[in-house]
């Protein structure tokens, strides 16, 4: 791992667990600073706009500028401003700044894309209507990710893929899928890094969108035992991480 | 044709069209009655009990019997009365009836099957949360129906078919669809109609779910050109009917 010049960043369960750093988190992050080590952080989370979550990760005590950070809005956004498409979003929280913020116009009719994101309580019927009808008059499905469920406080939660699968089996469509582990999401963050992905390793708690999903871009993939990790995963899983760590605390002693 | 002996008749498109009779069906089901031909009714309507069905049916003017009508409620409810097996329901209306008259118990928490209609407005983040967690706390998905849409007053709206892909995304499980096109529903008509596959007919506007359903199980499928009839899904769904008629009215002279 000595060779490793630029390090991707899973967030959540990586840097944090249940709003809290992980110990030693943000001294790890310091020290790979200290030594000119380029770091970008890849977050599937839908739900809140690139500053919020720099906002929240500074409130945590973490060194983090906003433009490190790159979420699905962001590269959908990013997509979208760079094809002149227009975008009606399914999303809740702030994540519509990151659409503003990149210059995309948002449509409530006839949109070229509907983007779909974790949007929780928001979707309805009458939205998924809505919706299934801006695909049937020809928009694409862009989905900010295909996650199944998330963990909630009282049990799982139905995240962003069950809503984009109902969308794609009501209208014969296939999604685009921009978030973890589309291979467009980590090309976009090498880019950003300034290093080819044999020179990249990604960090993450996630043996399925982190490590395969960086793996398939011949990134080499870091995997953590913090977050959703599962010994029984790791097993079963059938992804073969190039390295196991306990936490994000140890990763600037092994690069 | 003339060896058919028992007609199987799709309701909505067939029967009436926009809650009005279509011209000279209320007497090509009087004249198939007089000949003594059994006749079951097939509907894949799931917002409807049995009872209310026929009610309205009886309003149009047809000569109609609740128990020679068959929905995918009136054999999911069999199936799991059955089988002794509890079940959750997402439907509205007052389809809960047939299952109440079947005797099932109806479950709010960890039940055996999580029953899918087409519940409209009742779907919601909410609802469908405790369905998936039902699914991976082990009880199965029971589709009513995979419809995509149907047609409403102002657009096509999404049908249960679209909630069951959610689910079954959400949960890694498949689905069991109990309404047209799948054999089982046929099946139970047939029994119910006394007449074998060979002998039977099945009259429908769908060409996949009516025509394709019943020729997969052996009976003679006849297209009306009423309802959802299209030249052009004639054409090109890779299906041949064993007949086509302008209408229901048709039917008798031509058995």
């Amino acid at each position: 791992m000595k060779d490793i010049r630029g390090v991707l960043l899973d967030l959540d369960g990586v840097l944090y667990v249940g709003g809290r750093p992980v110990p030693g988190a943000v001294e790890a992050l310091a020290s790979l600073r200290e030594r000119g080590c380029p770091v970008r952080f890849l977050s599937n989370s839908t739900r809140r706009s690139r500053a919020s979550v720099a906002a929240r990760l500074r409130g945590m005590g973490f060194s983090i500028g906003g433009q490190e950070i790159l979420t699905p809005a962001v590269a959908a956004a990013a997509m979208l401003r760079g094809e002149g498409k227009t975008g009606f979003l399914l999303t809740i929280g702030d994540t519509r700044r990151d659409f503003e913020e990149a210059g995309v116009t948002l449509a409530k009719d006839r949109p070229d894309a509907v983007v779909v994101g974790d949007a929780g309580d928001l979707f309805s019927y009458d939205l998924l209507n809505r919706a299934m009808r801006m695909v049937l008059s020809g928009a694409g499905i862009l989905a900010l990710e295909k996650d199944r469920t998330w963990m909630g406080a009282d049990g799982p939660m139905l995240s962003a893929g069950p809503f984009v699968a109902a969308l794609e089996y009501a209208t014969g469509r296939q999604a685009f899928c921009i978030g973890k582990p589309s291979p467009a999401f980590f090309t976009t963050a090498l880019q950003s890094l300034g290093v080819p992905a044999s020179g990249a390793a990604m960090i993450g708690d996630d043996i399925e969108t982190d490590i395969g999903g960086a793996q398939r871009c011949g990134i080499r993939g870091i995997l953590v035992r913090t977050g959703k990790f599962r010994e029984e995963t790791l097993s079963t899983s059938g992804i073969h991480p190039d390295l196991v760590i306990d936490s994000v605390a140890d990763l600037p002693e092994i690069l």
